[in-house]
């Protein structure tokens, strides 16, 4: 068994982005040696999400558009009392998920025809920390 | 360290549709011959989801009652503007999550006395595929 | 590779509360004696959920009053008809999810600064189990 870390910093133009990481975990399954396992991509904050689907622009103007109504951007969260401002980005977080795990087989990234993983920031502008950890052998 | 890796193929009459899996991830874990692990069970597309709930119709149709209202099928997505139509299909799979971790124990899926695991297909009617990966000992 | 397992119980004295994990993940993982892997936080019931965020109780106020608007407690959920009236617990575990994968590096749970486990119970006042799985080396 054998086990490969890395840690991946982000520093987002704006508050909230996409940013799509397939070709950069390749990268780091390459690094780490393994053919069969798991890897975790997993956000180290709690304002951001990880999440798999398409890389297309229309729907990621969907997803935004639907994040907002589900979990929006309102002044009175309880959370601001503690001088904070990003209480929807928490909710946003929950709703996405702040990590997933992505199959390898024979040294591949085995996701499906149209999988990309996307790291999702909801409270950007400033460095946020993501791990990639995977373990098999 | 073991790791055993099979991949299903549904084609559901409906274009919205639950398929227990259980039955079937007792089997795969039969034949991989793991006793202590885990046991990734995800879909490899980006409109289907897999979750772990009670094997209950009443519940099974508030479940889709509850998805319509959170993530709706309407025509105005901007995904739809590349010909799809099913952009409902991919934030139900946002909101459900595509994948699930089924622990191993004692050469058994270690689940509670309710749990159940499907597989949340949301737009069918075509071959859609999954990956069940067992990685253990 | 190594397995460890344990299962905890919870009866909390409210229907619906929160469960900071984190401490406690903490003591499993120094009996686990593992240094690198994975480690399975997961509900073992499908009214009850495992999250990822913050310990801040304006936050934790403002969590419970988004689950309530998403997934709200009313009486007329199909799921009813077989005599419970848990429906909304349901889709809150659903919609949270039932579970996480917390990573174990060089002996420690490797959360982001803010990160703590939470345990969440949405038709508590009863035994609810939970299990705890860590693998690796």
């Amino acid at each position: 068994m054998k086990a490969h870390t890395e840690y991946l910093t982000f520093h987002t133009k704006k508050r909230r982005e996409l940013v799509h990481l397939t070709p950069t975990l390749e990268a780091i399954l390459e690094r780490s040696g393994l053919s069969e396992g798991f890897m975790l991509v997993s956000a180290m904050h709690i304002t951001a999400a990880v999440f798999v689907n398409d890389d297309e622009s229309g729907l990621h103007a969907d997803i935004w558009e639907w994040l907002e109504r589900l979990a929006p951007a309102r002044r009175d969260y309880r959370h601001h009392m503690t001088g904070e401002d990003n209480g929807d980005a928490h909710l946003k977080s929950m709703l996405v998920h702040h990590e997933v795990i992505v199959p390898i087989t024979a040294g591949r990234l085995d996701l499906g025809p149209w999988q990309r993983v996307f790291y999702a920031e909801f409270d950007g502008q400033r460095d946020k920390r993501l791990i990639v950890k995977a373990m098999g052998e």
